[in-house]
C-alpha cells in the first residue's frame, strides 16, 4: 500500500491523540502507517487509559514526559489538540506528518485508497511556485507542466515547507457554518495540489498537514489559546493562528506552502450549537489578526525560522497586545516556543 | 442543454475565424451556444470564404467591417487571433464569452458534457474572494463554504470580472514545452473554480475566457504583437500580455479573477518545431515583462479601466520602452484602444 519510495527514517508521523481508543483509527490507517515511526501525545487532559493497537513502531508520550522535559509552569499549554506539538519538539526526523484521531484514509476519484504519506512527502520533495500562479496546478505532477507565458526563469521553483491536505465528509468549517449548515458534508474530491501565491494568506488547518520540520518546525507552534478553549477543532484557533505565521514566515523566506490533495475522510464529532459562544470569541480575533499578519514586515536580518518567529513575537506583542491580553501571552509563547525548540529539540536525543 | 437561468440578452460568444470552415466546429458546440448571439470575426488575413452553418443568432464580421470602423492604418492589428478582439468591441452585452475554434465541449468526471456558457456565467455572477485564499476552492459553490478561520468581513467577497477556463487534450503550452514533450496531453480534469489572489500574477490564456464587458472590457486588447506572430496560439502573447494587464487593473479595482472550469477539449494544430524560432521571442520578453507588472502600481485617480489603461499604457512606455521598442507600441496600442473603445463602443449600436 505504501510508497516504497519514500525512506521512513525521514518521516514522522505524529498523532495528538483526543480519543482514548485509537485502535479503530489506527486499524483503519495500518496498510498506509505501518512501514513508518508513529510520535502519540496523550492529552495531558485525559484521565483514561489510551489504548494503541499492537504492530506499530511507536512511542506514547503522556503528561508526565511533558512535565518531565517541558516543566508544567511554562506558557505554552499541551493540552487537547495543543498536545501535537510536543510531538514535534521531540521528533528527529526530517518530515512530519500529522493527522487528527477522527479522520480515517479517503478515496479518490476512482476509489482507490489515498496514500497520504506518499502524496504530502510528493508535494514536500517537489518545489513550490509562490512567485507566479500556475493555472494547471502543480506544473511538476505527471501530466502536467508550466502553461504558456510563464516565466522561464521561475519554472525551477523554489524549496516547499508545508503540505496542507483537504478534508472529505466533514469539512473543517467553523461552529457558525456548521450551526447553519447541519447537513452539509463535503464530497467533492478536487484532484489537485497547488502552491498557495506569496503574499497570499489563507486558513491552514492542523487537521491534516505535513511539513519539513528542519525548515519550518520552529514556526508551527501552540501560541493563541481561546480563553474557553475546548477539545473540538472549531473551538480552537491555534492551527489558525500558527498558519498565519508559517505562511508569512515562508514568503519572507522565499520557500512555498501547497494545499489541495492529499484529503482525508473526517468523522462526526461535537455540538455545533455547543459550541457557538465559544467560537465567536476566535471568529471575532480574526478581524484584527488578518489585518496584522498582512501587513507585518519581518527583518533582513531574520534568515531562518528561529529568527522569524522572534521577530514576529516581538511584532504581535507591540502591535496586537493593546487590543488584547490574549495576544500578549501569545508572543510570549512564541517566544518561549525557539527557546525549548532550541533546547529540548537540539540538547535531547529525542525519539 | 444550455441553463435556463441565463438571459440571453446579456450574453455574446465570440468567436475568432482562423479556420475558414465553422462548420463542425458550431455543430459541436450547438446545444450549448444555440440560444445566444454569437460575434464571428474572420481573420482578415483569411482569404476563402467563411463557412458559418444555419440555425444559429449570428453576426459575421470581415476585413471590410473591421476597415470601416476603425480605418486600416490604425496601431492595432486585428489579424490573427488578435481579430476576437473586434467582437469585444462591437458587443454591447454585458457579458462576453470566447473560444478559439480549435476547442469542443468537454466532458466532465461523470462524462456529462460541461456547460461552459452556464459555468463561465455563473463563475462570473458570483463573487471572488482575492484577498484571503479559500482552501476548499469556490467558497459559494453548492455544497461549499469557507473553512475556519476564514475572516468574516471578507466572506461577502467582491465582483468577479474575469473567468479563465482551462482546456482538457492539448493544454495551453508554449512551443518548447509542447517541443519536448509531443505525446503530453492533459487528461486531468479538476472539478475546482477559485480566485487567482491579489498581486498574484497568471498567465491567462485567450482560448477559453468569459468577462464583464462593462467593468473590464477596455482593458482587454491586442496590443503586444510579437514581429513574427503566427496563427498558432503558441505563436503569440497578446493575450499573455493583455492577461497580465486586466489582472493588475482588476486588482487595483479591488475586484476578482477566477481559474479553474468550464474545461473545453483542445484539438491538435500546428508543429511545434516549426513555431520554436517564433515563440522563444515571446518566451525572452516574459523575463522583463513579469518584474515590470509585478512592481506596476496605478495612481488612486484611476478608477474605471479605460483610465488603468491609459495609466499603465504611460507606464509600459516609459518603463519597458527603452527595452525593446515592441513596448512603445504596445503603449500605443493600448492607448488607441481606449479611444477606439470609447468611439466605437459607444457612439454606435453595435450588434
Amino acid at each position: 500500500m505504501s510508497d516504497s519510495s519514500i525512506n521512513p527514517n525521514e518521516v514522522d508521523i505524529v498523532i495528538a491523540a483526543i480519543n482514548s481508543d485509537l485502535t479503530p483509527f489506527l486499524n483503519e490507517w495500518r496498510p498506509i502507517f505501518s512501514p513508518f515511526h508513529l510520535i502519540i501525545v496523550k492529552d495531558p487532559d485525559m484521565d483514561g487509559e489510551l489504548h494503541v493497537p499492537e504492530g506499530f513502531n511507536v512511542d506514547v508520550f503522556t503528561k508526565s514526559d511533558i512535565n518531565q522535559m517541558v516543566g508544567s509552569s511554562h506558557s505554552i499549554l499541551f493540552s487537547g489538540y495543543s498536545c501535537r506539538y510536543f510531538g514535534y519538539l521531540v521528533s528527529r526526523k526530517k518530515y512530519i506528518i500529522s493527522i487528527d484521531d477522527d479522520c480515517v484514509p479517503a478515496k479518490d476519484n476512482n476509489g482507490h485508497i489515498v496514500d497520504l504519506v506518499a502524496q504530502h512527502i510528493a508535494n514536500l520533495k517537489a518545489p513550490a511556485t509562490p512567485f507566479f500562479f500556475n493555472t494547471l496546478y502543480d506544473p511538476y505532477r505527471k501530466g502536467a507542466d508550466f502553461v504558456r507565458g510563464y516565466p522561464f526563469s521561475l519554472r525551477s521553483g523554489v524549496t516547499c515547507a508545508l503540505s496542507c491536505g483537504l478534508w472529505l465528509n466533514l469539512a473543517d468549517y467553523d461552529a457558525p457554518t456548521q450551526a447553519l449548515k447541519p447537513e452539509q458534508r463535503n464530497s467533492r474530491y478536487v484532484d489537485a495540489v497547488m502552491t498557495v501565491p506569496v503574499r497570499s494568506l489563507m486558513p491552514v488547518s492542523g487537521i491534516n498537514i505535513a511539513f519539513d520540520r528542519e525548515v519550518v518546525g520552529p514556526a508551527l507552534f501552540p501560541a493563541l489559546r481561546l480563553s474557553a478553549e475546548g477539545k473540538i477543532r472549531w473551538e480552537t484557533v491555534e492551527d489558525i493562528w500558527s498558519g498565519m505565521c508559517v505562511k508569512v514566515i515562508c514568503d519572507h523566506l522565499g520557500i512555498g506552502v501547497k494545499t489541495g490533495i492529499p484529503y482525508v475522510w473526517r468523522k462526526e464529532r461535537g455540538d455545533a450549537i455547543e459550541s457557538l459562544k465559544k467560537e465567536w470569541e476566535g471568529v471575532k480575533l480574526m478581524e484584527e489578526v488578518v489585518p496584522f499578519f498582512q501587513s507585518v514586515r519581518l527583518p533582513r536580518s531574520a534568515v531562518t525560522a528561529e529568527d522569524c518567529v522572534v521577530d514576529m513575537a516581538k511584532a504581535v506583542k507591540e502591535q496586537l497586545g493593546k487590543v488584547d491580553p490574549m495576544f500578549i501571552r501569545a508572543g510570549d509563547a512564541m517566544a518561549d516556543w525557539v527557546k525549548l525548540w532550541k533546547s529540548v529539540g537540539s540538547s535531547t536525543p529525542g525519539v
